[in-house]
């Protein structure tokens, strides 16, 4: 039998310190639910001591019955004072929270400079502060702040704080690499040290300052560490906690422990997906495991390889986490990219030739003006099916005219647009809350007589991105929109030197796409994006 | 003396298999400039066998009297043929480079597999190549991919071909961890191995497929390796190449080894976000050590401790790296992280107070609105000194109209703007090449007979994010604006349903920032823009 570790996520405590991210009470409900089918042990919700939004959050998670333990944080006791009666452990106690996890200081330095008080008071306040909250029925975590740094200073100190909240009865003693500065080996050689010396379930908290958050985790946990506090996507204050998603796999999959289980751990990429999309972060395109690129090949030598056997250049199979394999398409690409793209989308292509080579110095030249096919597979899909299929055309655009004016009175915009669907001429107006949504109400107005499906097209995300930042406004623009029905999504890219005429170019990709029937069902994207809509708690 | 460690930077040539990073041999030039200055002591520009525009790179290099050894990279002749003749090798040697990487097979599978040859034809092929070089008079590289694959499946092979390299001449040999699924004990455990059993200068070079690739590389350098091997900012195919900015900071500072040197370490943050700049990708704001948020507070407590003593929650002085810190404000945040900021800006702001508590609250306001201060520095600057200070108002916006019309001609873009600065009443027209570019015009055109300085500032960056994508293009966006003029840059934020708008508030704030005087001449990122936009490139 593998050895258990426990996972215990603070994306919705440490993770909102991350620069950039807010959570609602509503926000933290969904994550707690998806957390909870991904199988963590432990979901720290917030700190009840002091947040209204995190008070609201613990009372409302209770009605979800979720499997996984809810744990409320806070900090120990006020020097000099009785725990019974401090306000932040009160309320934790009063919170219906299965487990607490209480944050002490470890590190002599900061007990004088950061509290104020003597190294035996903070002893007392880290015994009372666990004492009161196992007297309470709870089970106790005990954050050990700064404790690789502490035990580097002074290691009798540190030692002393590990023991005294075990003697209070704390049930975990967590060394927190609170600044994320020890090194690997560093990490490794004290919680050996720890190990052999004290009899207690242990568990590591790492920051990535370093870029070694993963690294000094696993370094804890072949050490002895049995608890692992994380968090989804590696949020969390400066650079970040120790990142679950990169974690959970290397130690089921390379290490031979069991976390979550690997059933479970197919559900890796699109939590951390569904997560990153309520935090409203997006993620890093090359996140380890669980991102975009995680499995992208890009050089043609690469590509030729992968086609003969995957495990050349990938060193899992996606699925395992959930992710999947994308050949993408770029100047650096050989024709076997192209090809291997165009076989994907069901299209006849065997071998290179003139079309092939013909489409090659075509993308080649677009992605020179500034496209970038690589995120856009919808419009990538339209210019090789008109290069190998041949594509109706569903609609033709004659002109459009957008009218934006301000005044005290606020703002209004209008759009107008002129369009031959078929024999027919339209020309209709719409007013919109900005110049691509005026844009987009207008042209669907205009085809939702001869194509009612439209309105089931939704868009879900909008992206500008400046080309050439030197020229300030007057520069290229890219925009690339994700759009969605009720089963699949699809990205389309827009580039000019007028983000409307971007945009609009995007626009007509984006919905040619679909009109065409193109949309496929299989999209993972969509579906989370439908599940999303549809909600997931109720409330 | 502390131990040696050559730092061999691949960001122009592995670097650019990352996705969405395309370098023009301009920008090649200007980046081996900067890695130049930050003391890097290879770098390897492309493959002159694969693309022509590295051939031109290769040219062109010669000209700038780089201390840095300029490398080309190329793979091993094609099978059952001969080195002198293959026309990659031969393009290498004519390229002008002193050194040259060549990249070698040495996992049998692959050597089946991707080669399609036998075992023993791959190690002639690896000695005739070097020997080549060698002959040619270059100092040689040899890059054993799949090293640590190859190494599990089948050790003897494995080392049988650096054997074999070391043979022919080969002057480093580097083992690769190709695919980026190597734990940190096993490249501690092989590195030992390959280092007890061959006696030549031995180098790393790790993919971070698991987020470990820096620890692999700080792994393997502690059981003997001296060369490193990696990218700025980890850019590279899949999940990226070992991130050197993190690894120079780590062996400098941390594992006492001298790769940079000290003083040069304090380039590394300019250097990041110069590279990032030129790559046209952003910056994680977490990035370890470089990133903006790497020293940056935003807990109340944390902050506390922060004002009290820097070390209490930052692992090094930022400065160390080129970096500063910042207090971030945010609905997280005690007043005293305003106190802090207001204090930065030389307020005369002491203590908590009415007017404190009451900008605290228009903070959080328009934080829940979608504001972001955190990455809108001078708007929260404004908002400050009109709470604490009193700012005079430079103009008043009477109203602004744009209109925009698409035609089989082209595109047509004008704004309108009313103003009223002072005594006098301004109303004017300008075209653009954008409703953003067009009413920056008009404003510019308006204010500029009253502000001449108006035409030393540019707009740097535009960054346009939609802040609830389920709503579609009706949601509402984030507008970020970084403005700069000849000496330092601020950044300005605007929200609303309407992108123009939000744009609109933006630029004000930008414009108006700029005419109170409040553009600071020591703004690192001022001076960044500044040598990009003078140009350090003669050509």
């Amino acid at each position: 039998m593998s050895q258990a570790i426990s996972i215990f996520d603070t994306t919705l405590r440490d993770g909102t310190q991350g620069e950039g991210i807010s959570l609602s009470a509503d926000d933290k409900l969904k994550i707690a639910l998806k957390l909870d089918e991904l199988g963590v042990h432990y979901i720290e919700g917030g700190n009840p001591g002091s947040n209204s939004k995190d008070i609201e959050f613990f009372q409302r998670v209770q009605k979800l019955g979720l499997s996984a333990k809810i744990t409320a944080f806070g900090s120990t006791r006020r020097k000099h004072s009785v725990a019974e009666q401090d306000a932040s452990l009160l309320r934790i106690a009063e919170s219906g929270v299965q487990a607490a996890t209480l944050v002490g200081k470890s590190w002599d330095f900061h007990v004088h400079t950061a509290l104020g008080t003597t190294l035996e008071e903070n002893l007392s306040m880290i015994f009372d502060s666990i004492a009161f909250l196992k007297q309470r029925g709870l089970e106790a975590i005990f954050d050990a702040e700064h404790f690789f740094d502490g035990f580097k200073h002074n290691p009798d100190y540190a030692v002393a704080v590990l023991r005294r909240a075990r003697e209070a009865g704390a049930d975990w003693l967590v060394m927190c690499d609170t600044n994320g500065g020890t090194m690997p080996a560093e990490i490794s050689d004290i919680v050996s040290r720890i190990r052999s010396e004290i009899d207690a379930p242990l568990g590591i908290h790492t920051h990535n300052d370093c870029e070694l958050a993963v690294a000094n985790t696993l370094a804890a946990v072949a050490a002895g560490a049995t608890q692992v506090q994380g968090t989804i996507n590696g949020y969390g204050e400066r650079c970040g906690n120790a990142n679950l998603c990169s974690i959970l796999p290397s130690l089921e999959l390379k290490l031979g422990y069991s976390a979550i289980g690997r059933d479970r751990l197919r559900l890796l990429t699109p939590t951390a997906r569904y997560i990153s999309e309520i935090a409203n972060v997006s993620m890093p395109v090359g996140q380890p495991y669980v991102g975009n690129a995680a499995f992208a090949h890009k050089g043609g030598i690469h590509v030729s390889a992968i086609l003969k056997d995957s495990k050349t250049y990938e060193h899992i199979e996606p699925d395992l986490v959930g992710n999947k394999q994308r050949i993408l398409v770029s100047e650096l690409a050989g024709q076997s990219n192209v090809i291997s793209k165009a076989q994907e989308m069901g299209l006849d292509v065997t071998s290179n030739n003139d079309n092939t080579r013909a489409i090659m110095e075509r993308i080649k030249d677009l992605e020179h003006q500034g496209y970038q096919f690589e995120a856009a597979d919808a419009s990538l899909e339209l210019l090789l099916r008109d290069a190998f299929g041949g594509l109706d055309e569903v609609f033709a655009v004659e002109s459009f005219k957008i009218l934006l004016e301000k005044t005290s009175h606020g703002m209004v915009t209008e759009a107008i647009v002129k369009l031959r669907v078929g024999q027919e001429s339209v020309y209709t107006a719409a007013e919109g809350n900005g110049p691509v949504n005026a844009l987009d109400n207008a042209l669907r107005k205009a085809l939702l007589p001869f194509y009612p499906r439209i309105n089931d097209i939704h868009l879900a995300d909008y992206k500008v991105r400046v080309l050439d930042e030197k020229d300030a406004t007057a520069a290229k623009v890219r925009v690339l929109i994700e759009s969605s029905d009720l089963s699949s999504s699809w990205n389309t890219v827009g580039v000019s030197g007028n983000v409307i005429e971007a945009s609009w170019e995007a626009l007509l990709d984006s919905i040619r796409y679909a009109l065409l029937g193109m949309a496929r069902l299989e999209s993972h994207s969509g579906e989370d994006a439908l599940r999303m809509r549809a909600g997931v708690v109720n409330h």
